[in-house]
């Protein structure tokens, strides 16, 4: 499998579950910004709304949306018990995929982290934080991850919430959810992604400063 | 399965799946304004963020968000054949209803809709229909549907596209998304789930203006 990424962006959560595998993927990288892969071909031809994840599976195929990708990957590498196969706790799973996707990634971090949005759109996303995280802070109080087992839910989750850094967004009156991202960046398939995309990133920054 | 619902919000997509299903579903509307169901309790104690849809499935658990919801009804009503039961075409799906929910619902028809975003925050969200319709409207002009088959994706696209006439979004430039609208609008079950929830919206705002 093919992974289209960029530094720190969505993405990195479908290099985690990889890493988390111990599956060889090919990465190819992608600047957002200027919609370019590193040969200098444009984005737009594999992606029309210019965004990562895209995962090309081995057959060649095109998949695009976190939501379809992270369940694609982890079944397809499911000795790594990442998903949950069926029944209920499947559900559960698309359920916080969708969450994560729509209330926090999309409704509050990408209008958060847009040089395009101004002041007036930042503070209409930054009023829905609270809601949302205490929401999340009930459910984790008790429980160790989003589902009954670590996997791509806790993955994305936690690469939505390293966006916080970039945004002054205090994590800390909602200690659950601290904890899960703690707990999962300890790991080490998390470490390395991570430390490998801040390096990505920081030389990219550079390019572009150029 | 009992479904929260409010009139003519995104939970009317999974009373169309039991419609074409021809499952008799129990319904609870609920004034997601007041956050109130019908016998004044709080909404917020079946769903803390106060949003619909919310299923209540046959054993009782209480199952969030459109992308978990649907499939999990096409599923349980399987003979209605209104998702692909697995490989690709299944993560496809997934593709679709993140799509949907992330781009189209949540990126512009939150925002659009909402009394309590200003001028610039609805500015910002218009800014995103274009690019989003136009990958739409390339992926549908040679295609009668969203996957192989009609299911609960162009149901729930439907849906949202229906609140385009609520905050002045013309589909016009769009042909052949607002072909696939009038395709899905046509069929029996639709119809009588959108003249029944409009009917309900309709006394909902009379109630309210008391």
């Amino acid at each position: 499998m093919e992974l289209y990424f960029s530094p720190l962006a969505c993405s990195l959560a479908t290099r985690i579950a990889f890493y988390e595998a111990g599956y060889d993927a090919t990465y190819r990288q992608v600047d957002t910004k200027r919609k370019r892969l590193e040969d200098g071909s444009d984005f737009h031809a594999i992606n029309p709304l210019g965004q990562v994840p895209v995962l090309r599976t081995d057959d060649g195929a095109l998949l695009y949306e976190n939501a379809a990708i992270l369940p694609y990957v982890a079944d397809r590498l499911a000795s790594a018990n990442l998903a949950p196969a069926g029944g209920l706790e499947r559900a559960r799973l698309h359920q916080w995929l969708g969450f994560i996707g729509t209330e926090l990634h999309k409704a509050i971090f990408v209008p958060m982290l847009d040089q395009n949005a101004n002041a007036e759109v930042k503070r209409y996303a930054r009023e829905h934080i609270a809601l949302r995280m205490q929401a999340l802070q009930a459910h984790l109080a008790t429980r160790e991850w989003l589902l009954d087992a670590y996997g791509v839910a806790d993955i994305y989750l936690t690469v939505v919430l390293n966006w916080a850094r970039f945004c002054e967004i205090d994590l800390s009156p909602w200690p659950a959810v601290l904890d899960l991202f703690k707990r999962v960046s300890k790991r080490p398939a998390v470490t390395r992604a991570f430390a490998e995309e801040y390096e990505l990133y920081r030389l990219q920054s550079e390019r572009r400063d150029r």
